[in-house]
């Protein structure tokens, strides 16, 4: 999937993919006040970029190239294609370190402690919180992992695998084909991110109930702490104390590097039904969200797009749209869909003429292929829309039941009066539903406005900060699959229990004695 | 269900449901060698107890009677009760905490604190793992937290709970009942142990599939510690960091004192269906096993039992019995139980006459109840045998499906030959899966022996390292659901990894800087 096209040096995904100029004026058409043309995007060799203050050993894998440093100074947010594109690089690594095997990464820390420089893990760079740059003034690497790539061990009877943590996701999947298994991991980054970046950031993956974060898909683990190599033990279940993987999971590169992971894998899925049940009213459709959450049928797709998500996605006319999907290896799934309808009938839903697949072998994808390869496009439509300085970005959380309707209100309300006081129009805020549960649902939020050339980044921090009084005054939690990098930083420090975050930092400092591993995201220090 | 009957104060449960003297003798009959009559139990006003050390202020909820200081000078393990029963109680509390209120464990903690006294949570006192004794020198006090035992809030839109931390099981699901909702929550010790006991060990309860620890049913959880209270928020699901209730769970009363928690409910079941399938063979047995937990079904139940096992259980004639649940609020599950029963004759498994029962609402459970009562009951034959001086221990873990048929065989070997070694005779060792998981499998050993009287302690202690030593090599936790305590530390020792070990420790130290906190479990204080 990844084939041999070039990644963007600056923007989502591959550069075959990238809107051309025209595509970017078009696709502007949907804002007022928008330049005619899109900026130009600046030739990587072109870039000026500060001189490296290191000189590393040569035995250590670490390049200082312009192409590598500029590839590794910022993840994907929004904030950070822009910043590439105005050529704003200042705080580019010193050098990028390209390990080729857990001893590297040993070498590049143990180097690095003696240094006294920062290390900044990277996977496929595809963060929107800020997590793979840094903010201080200490010199820093990149360590790209990417190097990692293997699938080292394939237990067929228990169905794990022993996978290295550098791997993108296409590039796990291809090597555990043959084995007719597969993790079922699909984050809208898939394609452009790693087992080890899923894991430090707790990535929601492909399913939408149940298993919806690669914590439960996690045997054991492997992470390089400047304190030594922890190996967790393979175990289907365990209850000897508090779990060790459940620390290192969401620790975002500041407690240590995941260089591998034994990963609960799957048969594939030989039985697919989809359908996909309009709605007219938020309140009928969340209804049946809620049922169907807490029926424990357990659909592997269930995604709610409010009536502007619904259109962006090019599906919909004024409703809300529910896409739902199951899928099993080993059984028929029409009935359970059928099941699954019936809820959203009884709430009030309409199946769509069409939108049904009742599947059998290899079947059933029709309601959400389509709303896939719309999902899948957007960023690179983001990419697009800012370099005409719109300003677009999501936000996601998630809260309890009892709190969904009143949030998703609020937070059209509060963040839209942000963006019009911001930007002086009324931008677009739509919504989906990416994962639910019995005791809640995942918001997920999408903001497009009309930015001011040049102001971007400052007019989206403004809009950023008010979303993030308003999660945070609801309970809502700051992230429920993006991660805390730096940017989420005031939202996560009010959300953290205080006592936690005495533990945190004490654990830190007791892995990572010299500061070494990503300072800034999670927990300052102490 | 706890009704009035009285608590044993040495053994398991309610003394109306302890074995009278005849019925021990008779029990016993099932090994060579032992007494012909059982001891007698010590009268509670008889016991010697150490003069307590503390002369607390009586602002606080304390008790030094000799009755309370025995009954919570031990949990109940096997050698807890031997030691009860032989009147050795020289380690008990000085004292025993009841707070009332949140407001009395900080006091507690702060008089405990500054007193230099150590404190040991104290749910229902059911830790077979030595996990509510203290084996230190220090002045001690047992807190006993079942004075907190109320169902402060119902949230039935999120079907949730905010649930005091000293509620046992009978008593909060008894407040659960006027909103049809329950925990459904099913430790075999489900009416003796606390909702905070159940946390701080990491219990596993009703479901054999899919939710098997209670971890999975906590949305949030409210902790006293040393340094503060920690409040996580009420969220269904997150990716903020490394999960804050993530490092309580497990954390066995050394980090902090659990005083209430957001729990997940669930519509109390409707459609229960049951079915009981027996195998020749184990490698039929476990392959059968293996298949229904890798096929995305979910029974409720899946209790595997040996043929030894099937025979303590009273239902068996020589063959593995595999004893399958599926349960609903919302469905009919007979169609369910038809695909798990067509998996497991799939496999070589004969579905038994009479245990099949395709329920419907309210029905189903025949196979599961004749199981249940047997299961019930074992406890108290245990404290019967042991006043008849014969071993009877159990132990549990857990490995994945590439090493359960290795692990089976080479415990029964391994353990068999420690067993003979320390008493002279075969024993009896038997094993059923409590848990099973699509990647391995949760065995649970019973150990029956003949001991001497006045060196059954020491007997047992030199079997359970053996098995400590047998688990260990093959990779195997040291506990898959009953908690490591003090009794499991050499085998927790060997299976935490080194850095998560450095980690836990200054975590520890953050938050309980004096070392008050159930010293001697997990960890050592640096």
């Amino acid at each position: 999937m990844t084939g041999t096209a070039e990644r963007s040096w600056w923007g989502w995904g591959t550069t075959d993919r990238a809107l051309g100029d025209d595509e970017c004026a078009a696709t502007a058409a949907l804002l007022p006040g928008l330049p005619d043309r899109p900026r130009p995007v600046p030739t990587l060799s072109d870039l000026a970029l500060p001189a490296s203050r290191l000189s590393p050993p040569s035995s250590l894998p670490l390049s200082g190239s312009v192409p590598d440093r500029a590839r590794h100074t910022y993840g994907k947010a929004y904030r950070d294609v822009v910043r590439a594109l105005s050529g704003e690089l200042a705080g580019a690594p010193d050098a990028v370190a390209f390990p080729r095997d857990e001893r590297d990464v040993v070498d590049v820390l143990d180097w690095a402690g003696s240094a006294g420089v920062v290390v900044v893990p990277f996977g496929g760079g595809s963060s929107v919180v800020g997590g793979v740059e840094y903010r201080g003034e200490r010199p820093w690497v990149s360590l790209d992992l990417t190097g990692l790539d293997r699938v080292l061990e394939v237990d067929p009877v228990s169905r794990a695998a022993r996978i290295q943590a550098g791997a993108l996701g296409p590039v796990l999947e291809d090597q555990l084909r043959p084995h007719d298994l597969t993790l079922r991991h699909f984050p809208q980054s898939f394609q452009f991110s790693t087992l080890g970046g899923w894991l430090a950031t707790r990535a929601g993956g492909h399913y939408a109930t149940l298993h919806t974060h690669i914590d439960d898909l996690v045997e054991s683990m492997r992470v390089v702490t400047p304190a030594g190599v922890s190996q967790s033990w393979r175990l289907p279940g365990s209850g000897a104390g508090p779990s060790p993987d459940r620390l290192f999971l969401g620790s975002e590169g500041t407690l240590g590097v995941i260089t591998e992971a034994w990963m609960r894998l799957q048969g594939r899925p030989r039985f697919k039904a989809s359908a996909s049940v309009t709605f007219r009213e938020a309140g009928a459709a969340l209804d049946a969200v809620r049922t169907i959450a807490q029926s424990g049928l357990h659909p592997a797709n269930c995604r709610l797009l409010d009536p502007g998500e619904a259109e962006l996605a090019g599906t919909s006319t004024g409703e809300w749209v529910l896409v739902l999907g199951v899928e099993s290896a080993a059984h028929p799934v029409a009935n359970r869909l059928d099941q699954l309808t019936d809820l959203a009938r009884g709430c009030g839903g309409a199946v769509a003429d069409g939108g049904r697949d009742a599947g059998g072998v290899g079947g059933g994808d029709t309601a959400a292929d389509t709303w896939r390869t719309a999902f899948l496009r957007m960023p690179y439509v983001r990419d697009g829309l800012a370099r005409m300085s719109a300003i677009v970005e999501t936000f996601e959380t998630a809260c309890t039941w009892d709190r969904v309707a009143e949030l998703y209100a609020t937070v059209g309300a509060e963040v839209g009066a942000a963006v019009r006081e911001v930007t002086g129009g009324p931008g677009r805020i739509t919504c989906r539903f990416t994962h639910v549960y019995p005791d809640g649902a995942a918001p997920y939020f999408t903001v497009v406005a009309t930015g001011r050339p040049g102001s971007e980044v400052a007019m989206w921090d403004e809009v950023k900060t008010a979303t993030m009084e308003t999660l945070g005054r609801l309970g809502a939690t700051i992230t429920h699959h993006h991660a805390v990098g730096r940017n989420h930083r005031p939202g996560y420090d009010r959300q953290r229990p205080e006592p936690f975050a005495v533990a945190l930092r004490a654990a830190k400092a007791a892995l990572d004695p010299a500061g070494l591993l990503n300072p800034g995201v999670l927990i300052d220090a102490v």
